[in-house]
């Protein structure tokens, strides 16, 4: 067939629950959108799972998913992640880590797992790390990401990425850094364990010494003097969606968690200052650069917001509504300027995220995928309510990307 | 419970989307069903996805499906199921391809892929090949089948299916004959290869001196004197459906594709010239048939019609109203005749076949299960746009045969 292209726009976290202040409507039920409710009658419709009914996922799984992922076979931890966001090459057999920049005190005691939110100076502290050699010649590598985060990498032989946290974690800030431990009882995670915790205490005295920390002490501000580390994992196998689906893809967002995920899987990013990742994102920016992209043959290009996430976090009801209104004004405006018979349009969310508990839930999350040749459910109506009558509804997010790859003619046959 | 038994009509291909000359309605939707629509309000109604939302299937792969089986288990290609409609018994070990006879010159370009549509004769040619032993002792069996295509066994020790084809395919025509690879770096692969290249490249002398292709000369046809072959794989591992589920089954078609899957799986199969595989084919005989089958005491019987599939390749949508139509008259003679006290009657398609795609599709299949003491949706229309409503929305065609013996009483409880 011939093919189309296909437009995707994720607003993070959409989904939530009845709330009583909203007249028992979600905040999605309870906002004025025009456009969403338009693009529901012009296509199919459902509450979707991220993976399964009642499993929350965070934002870099649920977006696994929505590009067609099993998080089960290709996530294990998120500090594979962090270290390609950093532009760190990993190779098979390393294990990576996310971590803080944080400060402990000379009996162990972790004063501040952000060393007083360390902004500038990490590069320079990573540098001084880089490259140890631990006793075994395993290689250490350390790279300096926003703030006072970091990835760490260990490269060598026979490692395991079963390794619990050197992190006390927020709830027990200013008792003693643990040592990490194996978690499977094999001998490779003991061991890299054991290497783990020899790098972090060799980091301690050269960040102590390091001229960073030593006007920082002077200025009377918390030393960057151990790294924290969590999410153990190593290099996830992925093929690109080229290589797996044939597509070119774009990533439009300002959220660096998505933008990694997008880069990993081979999309092509595009960001921009303005696109903050909170309430003040440039919409009409992102929606600017998806017209231009679609124009420009990408076959598949997604928009990423995230604050309707926040909103959720911080149970802002009011606030998400405002958010849902904003953008969909900003799916008006794509709607006038992409043309349905040779582009489809789909709306959906990573995850729910519902204002009352100001964290991702396990429910289903609004989806609509619509465009001239789509059936058409005939709901005509974009909420939660409305969309359980939806032939989408109860399916999971890659069954979605299944969906659209289908609509859009790049899907294969199994069988002949 | 009290056995039933089971009918279910398969009209092959018959999901279709919105077409903006039928007024933005499905053939389906735009057909006068009223049997139909009757059957439908009869019980429970749904669009069901063959294997998963957005998988397109293979004709062979969806009555795989729809027969309770799952070809990522049970399918490794073509090859197997064209050997056994041409009534070879495949044993373990066994890879077999499906084929074509062709011409070839004596540059080893591959001249005509179907050796001038050849009709007649390839038994003799087939004869002259089968039996062939290579030079490690393999063994091979050649039969013909339909027209110009022929199934090709090696039977030996240590054979592999992964092996590519030995046909340069439709596009290429005019091209090389390709030599066959081991497609996953084993030793048992490339060794395959090379015995399937012995038997192809021994095969053309052999061909070339046949009578058969000494008179086509002289009538100034081209010489069937070289095999290609494709679509390898090894035997299937079958239960019957006797086996599996205790039930007798009965398949009424014309097409071979249908009619192989349903041998393979141990129905009786029943077809007669009147029954084409195209518009023309004789409905009021599959009834017929039908009828007399049930009366016999078969417990499900199966009735396959293949023109709804040709229309939506042809892009033909009042074709394919046309012959829903007549394939509802049909369902009325049915729905006339057979007691639904003792007797389910089912609807569905192997997959959809949209005319605007001309090509399967992942879309879900129109799907009713209908009889007294079904539970019912309803929905007194049959169609896409409202079976969104149904309670087989979202399934698979595994559910729905699951679903049927479970209703005709051939289910077996997990636990007690």
């Amino acid at each position: 067939m011939r093919k189309k292209q296909g437009l995707l726009i994720i607003a993070d976290g959409l989904g939530d629950r009845p709330i009583a202040r909203l007249n028992h409507k979600t905040p999605l039920e309870a906002a004025l959108t025009p456009n969403l409710d338009q693009l529901a009658a012009m296509g199919m419709t459902g509450n979707v799972y991220p993976i399964a009914p009642g499993k929350p996922v965070g934002t870099d799984v649920g977006h696994l998913h929505i590009f067609g992922y099993d998080s089960a076979v290709t996530y294990s931890g998120r500090g594979p992640l962090e270290a390609f966001s950093g532009g760190l090459d990993l190779m098979d057999g390393d294990v990576a880590f996310r971590g803080n920049f944080a400060t402990i005190d000379e009996a162990g005691i972790v004063i501040d797992r952000r060393a007083g939110r360390i902004r500038t100076g990490t590069a320079s502290l990573a540098d001084a790390l880089t490259g140890m050699v631990l006793s075994d010649g395993t290689t250490v590598l350390v790279k300096e990401l926003t703030e006072h985060r970091v990835a760490v990498v260990l490269r060598g032989r026979g490692l395991s990425d079963r390794v619990s946290d050197a992190d006390p974690g927020t709830a027990h800030e200013g008792e003693l850094l643990p040592r990490p431990q194996g978690t499977d009882g094999s001998a490779e995670a003991a061991r890299t364990a054991e290497l783990l915790w020899e790098f972090l205490t060799r980091a301690t005295p050269v960040l102590n010494d390091h001229p960073v920390n030593q006007v920082r002490l002077v200025q009377g501000l918390l030393p960057a003097n151990v790294i924290l580390t969590r999410g153990s994992g190593q290099k996830m196998a992925f093929q690109t969606l080229k290589e797996r689906n044939g597509i070119k893809g774009a990533c439009i967002g300002g959220d660096l968690t998505v933008l990694g995920i997008a880069g990993i899987v081979g999309m092509s990013v595009f960001t921009d200052d303005s696109f903050t990742g909170s309430f003040d994102t440039n919409l009409k920016g992102k929606s600017d650069w998806a017209i231009e992209l679609v124009h420009q043959g990408y076959d598949w290009v997604v928009v990423h917001i995230k604050a309707t996430d926040l909103a959720g976090h911080d149970n802002a009801p009011e606030k998400k509504i405002g958010m849902i209104e904003a953008i969909d004004a900003m799916m008006g405006d794509l709607m006038r300027a992409v043309d349905l018979e040779q582009c489809l349009i789909s709306f959906t969310a990573d995850h729910s995220t519902p204002c009352e508990v100001r964290d991702h839930s396990g429910d289903g999350v609004p989806t609509i995928i619509a465009g001239t040749g789509c059936r058409r459910d005939g709901i005509s109506s974009c909420s939660e309510k409305d969309f359980v009558r939806g032939s989408l509804s109860g399916l999971t997010a890659n069954d979605i990307f299944n969906l659209q790859m289908d609509l859009m003619g790049f899907s294969r046959k199994i069988g002949s």
